[in-house]
């Protein structure tokens, strides 16, 4: 095995600056490297899909947040779905599929002082497929999941709004929302987004937040307000929103893709007075506080996936590393449909 | 009695039109009628002194909120507290002090049908001064201990910041923190406010938002982090504040006095995004949800009060009613030093 390892190159994607704005191309910097041999305890992961997300862009700027950022020179952190190519560690076998954060690269040595904290973990594949282990069954659906659970705690009569709608999170919150015998309302760009939301989805309502107004939708869809708001856009948005919440309503802030890329500072939702007026909440979420309860979450949304109550829609672009900074455009103008993925390898 | 009550006048503010901006003396009209004896079941209040409150200038805007805005033409909604002049309701005497919302005007007629939903009670001046139950004792006081132990959940040991905290609220909500073992930074205005809030309430340090910074007086005072925000301010001190907030921190939003006036939009807090980093919530509060607990809070402050525990400083303005519109404004500009009370009458 050492020789077919040694034989193998790692192409990697490094941040090679902090982006203004909209990340460019000269923002990043392609390496190869040689693979190397797991030592005793560690793990060899061979990268076969990454997941692309938002928070992405969080990452890559300098200051404080809930992880560190990527440092400048760093393999660009990311989330995927491998399979083990070499192992000194009993708890994973060559062939073993698992999912972790490999970063952006072709093959991920895990040492084993980091095996157990960098979340890497085995998958079923019964449950879900790989890239369904990116989406529902990985970080979008278990945020979805928590965020909406809860932070929400939505109730069976209820409405529920949600951005992003046919997005990584937006569809699982969606579609659970309905299962939990709530009344669902979606945020989409586009007319094809709004009707795959609602003819697959099964959302009661999406509005094309590109083709309209975003008030007139809401007085159209939520005629008796909205009572809970999964947020992953911010900006104008969050602020129509606001003006038609109801009593006691949770506002989950999950992202705010809308204002990611500013260059100017984040708009503040200058309606947050309805949360007074209202006796309403908005909370924040941060899905790794959750990570002892990943199982319960995944056994749940497996199940749903299995008997056909929930479905999932991952965008798979292919190209492997070196497409991974044009992809990750893609999210920033909203032309990903679904969950966005990179393929790797087969 | 009825020869005595038909020589009474009744002086009265009505709003006379919306104001644009602050208050001015064209927003106000000054109307007298003859006083009436209460019918079967009604009672008539002389009232003694008014409780002025930022929350007035939101019911003075046309729009949907947690009450309706005062008609134009209606007698000026208010707080206060009176003596009961004449009575045909069993449940009230004539001498007994009562608190209600009496309107600014010198004398309130309550009919049968209103005794209960107008919030008329009858209250012991043993428990406190007809000012107190104007201050700790009354709305402004509910509004700091629920919002405080409600909303925010103090644990001893963690830090409570506190805008307006020389004011009604804000006084009421640093005490007690206080006294559930929490460190307690006040921002006020001056500092003469600031040094009575610190020796005379005992805040651990207070902020002079008028005489320096607030985030190097946040840096240098809560160098634990903030785990509680009670924001009677809005704007710049509460984006301010954000960037400050521990994890799960409990941001509760009272009102927002540096935003009532504004000819321009609320300024939202664009920083709302720490909300996510830190896990945190933002949560408003109207009191009048808590009224079934009112007597429960009113007899913990007032152990408080009588025991020295806890202080209490009202601004008395006199003049009567006709000062009424010019002691307004001395919250918009923050010249009332504690809480502003109106003397009526004696």
């Amino acid at each position: 095995m050492s020789l077919t390892l040694n034989a193998l190159v790692n192409h990697q994607v490094r941040l090679a600056a902090r982006p203004v704005g909209l990340p460019q191309a000269s923002d990043w910097q392609h390496t190869t490297e040689a693979v190397a041999e797991p030592a005793e305890g560690g793990v060899l992961v061979k990268t076969l899909a990454l997941s692309l997300d938002p928070a992405m862009r969080g990452w890559m700027n300098e200051g404080k947040s809930y992880i560190p950022p990527v440092g400048i020179g760093e393999v660009m952190r990311a989330g995927g779905v491998g399979v083990v190519v070499a192992s000194r560690n009993a708890g994973f076998a060559v062939g073993d599929t698992v999912s972790g954060g490999p970063g952006v690269q072709e093959y991920w040595l895990v040492p084993a002082d980091q095996v157990q904290r960098s979340g890497l973990v085995k998958i079923d594949l019964r449950a879900g497929t790989l890239t369904q282990w990116l989406n529902v069954l990985g970080m979008p659906g278990m945020t979805g999941y928590f965020g909406l659970m809860d932070v929400g705690q939505p109730q069976a009569g209820e409405t529920v709004v949600v951005s992003g709608a046919a997005g990584a999170v937006g569809q699982t919150v969606g579609q659970l929302a309905k299962l939990k015998g709530c009344r669902v309302v979606g945020i989409a760009g586009g007319a094809a987004k709004c009707e795959w939301v609602v003819n697959e989805l099964g959302f009661d309502a999406c509005i094309d937040y590109k083709g309209g107004s975003v008030k007139d939708g809401l007085k159209a869809h939520c005629p008796q307000g909205v009572d809970i708001y999964f947020d992953n856009v911010g900006g104008e948005i969050l602020d129509t929103v606001l003006t038609r919440i109801n009593r006691k309503a949770r506002i989950i802030i999950c992202g705010a893709i809308s204002q990611y890329n500013n260059t100017t500072p984040v708009q503040g939702p200058k309606n947050y007075l309805s949360l007074l007026v209202n006796r309403a909440r908005m909370e924040g979420i941060v899905v790794f506080d959750y990570a002892s309860r990943y199982h319960l979450a995944v056994a749940e949304l497996a199940g749903y996936l299995r008997d056909g109550r929930m479905k999932s829609k991952e965008d798979v672009v292919t190209g492997g590393v070196a497409a991974f900074p044009g992809a990750l455009g893609k999210l920033f103008t909203g032309e990903n449909f679904g969950k966005l993925v990179l393929h790797v390898a087969d």
